[in-house]
C-alpha cells in the first residue's frame, strides 16, 4: 500500500493531426426500450455507425444519457462481469433501502402521476457518469480492445434516449 | 440478476448536423461561495445563459470544476433526493473517518497555513466526476427533462470556480 | 443535513473567446508501464506538453484511458491521500472478494491465454471515469491549483495507453 504513487516514464506516440479542414458538428439520438435494472445496453456498434456515417476522421464523440436514472459506462461486455457490477451497485444503494426521495408524503417537487419509488436508481447513478467523450482517429471510435460503451438502466423498463454528439473534421 | 445484459434494439433519430460554419470556442467561469457540505449548487440556468449568449447553435459545452473537493454531477434537483445522496457519500467516506491525508505529522507536501482536515471530501470526490460534457442542439443545452447540472461542494464553505467551455458553430 | 440544496449566487467572469480561426484536431497517445495496483500515475505534465506543442490556445483536451481496468481521475497528488483512495477502492471491491467474472469454469467470452482474475479491478473502475475533458485557456490546461491528472491502474503491472485528444483553435 505504500507504493500507490510511482513515477512512471511515459512515451509519446504521435497519432494524428488535422488543421485547416471544415469543422463538422453532428448530433444523433439513439432511442431504446429497456427491460430490467440494472441492465447494460451495449451501444458501441451504433455509436461507431453514427461516426462512420458522419464522415468525420478526427475529433471526438460524446455519448450522453438524457436521464437521471440511466448512465453511460465504458467497460467490458462480459455477462458475468456485468452481474458483478449489478451486485455492487445494489449493495451500495439497495432497491429496497430507505430513501427520502421515496417518501411521497414529504415530497414537494417533481411528483408526476404514477411516480415510482426510484431513490435507489438515482443513488446508484451517483457512482456513474452522464457522459463519456471518446477520441475519433481515422474515422474510428478509438475504444480499446475490451472497451464497450453501455447505457446503464438503473430504474425500471423505460423508454431511454442517448445523444451521440460529434465534433471533428473530415 | 441473470439478465443484466440484454440485447435491445436502438433506433436512430437524426437530430442535427452542421458543416462549413466558423468554429466558436468560448470559456467563461462561474464563481460562487458555498455554505456547507455536501451541498448541491444548481448551475443549470447559468450554463444555459452562457450558451445562449455565445450564439452557438450546435456543439457541446463542458462544465468543469477546478477543485479536488468539489465535483460536477448531473441529476435531479429534488431536495429529499439530494439528502439521500449526501447520506450515501457520508457513508462511503465519513466526515469523521480516519484518513492518512489528515495526519499532518506525516504529510510532506501541499500543506498550507490553515490546512483543514478534508480527507473525507477528497475520498467522496472519488465517486464523482470533475467534468461533464453536454451536447448543444438548436442553442439549447440538451439536458433531459429531470436533469440539472450541479456543482457539488464536499468540503467546507469555500470560494469555488467552475469553467463553462463551449466548442461549436452558429 | 437539511441544507443540502442551497441557492447560491454565481458570478460570471469572461474568460476567453475565439472565433474565425482554423480548427485544430490533434491526438497523441501516452504509453506507460505500470508497477502495482492501485497505482496513480501523474500524467499532468505530459498532457500540458502535448497541448503546448499543439499551439492550441483555446479549446479543450480530452484525456482518455483505452482500458477497462485503468481509469482517469483528476485529484490532488498527495501521497497519503492516494493511499486513502486506494484503501476505499479496495473496501468497495476487494482484491480477494468473490467475482463471477473470475469463475473461468463459467465464463464463455473474452477468455485469453494467461487470463488473470481481475474482477475487483473492473468493479473498482465502476466508480471512476474513462475520460475527463479539460478546458484549454491561453494555451494552458486549465486545471486548478491542486488538480493533477492521473491514470489509475487498478489491475496488475501492465502496459497502458492514454489518448490525449485536443480540439481547439490557435
Amino acid at each position: 500500500m505504500e507504493r500507490t504513487l510511482t513515477s512512471v516514464t511515459t512515451r509519446r506516440d504521435g497519432v494524428a493531426s488535422s488543421a485547416g479542414s471544415e469543422t463538422i458538428v453532428l448530433c444523433e439520438s439513439l432511442s431504446t426500450e429497456t427491460t430490467c435494472a440494472p441492465e447494460f445496453i451495449d451501444i458501441s456498434d451504433e455509436v461507431q455507425r453514427i461516426v462512420s456515417d458522419s464522415g468525420v476522421q478526427f475529433g471526438q464523440v460524446t455519448v450522453y444519457s438524457t436521464h437521471t436514472t440511466a448512465a453511460i459506462k465504458v467497460n467490458e461486455n462480459e455477462p458475468l462481469l456485468l452481474q458483478d457490477m449489478a451486485r455492487i451497485l445494489n449493495q451500495l444503494a439497495p432497491l429496497h433501502g430507505e430513501y427520502e426521495h421515496n417518501d411521497f408524503t414529504r415530497r414537494t417537487v417533481n411528483i408526476e402521476e404514477g411516480e415510482c419509488r426510484n431513490g435507489h436508481a438515482h443513488c446508484q447513478h451517483l457512482f456513474l457518469s452522464t457522459s463519456e467523450t471518446i477520441p475519433i482517429i481515422d474515422g474510428r471510435v478509438s475504444t480499446g480492445q475490451w472497451q464497450r460503451i453501455f447505457l446503464v438502466e438503473l430504474d425500471q423498463p423505460r423508454q431511454r434516449r442517448v445523444l451521440v454528439n460529434i465534433v471533428g473534421v473530415k
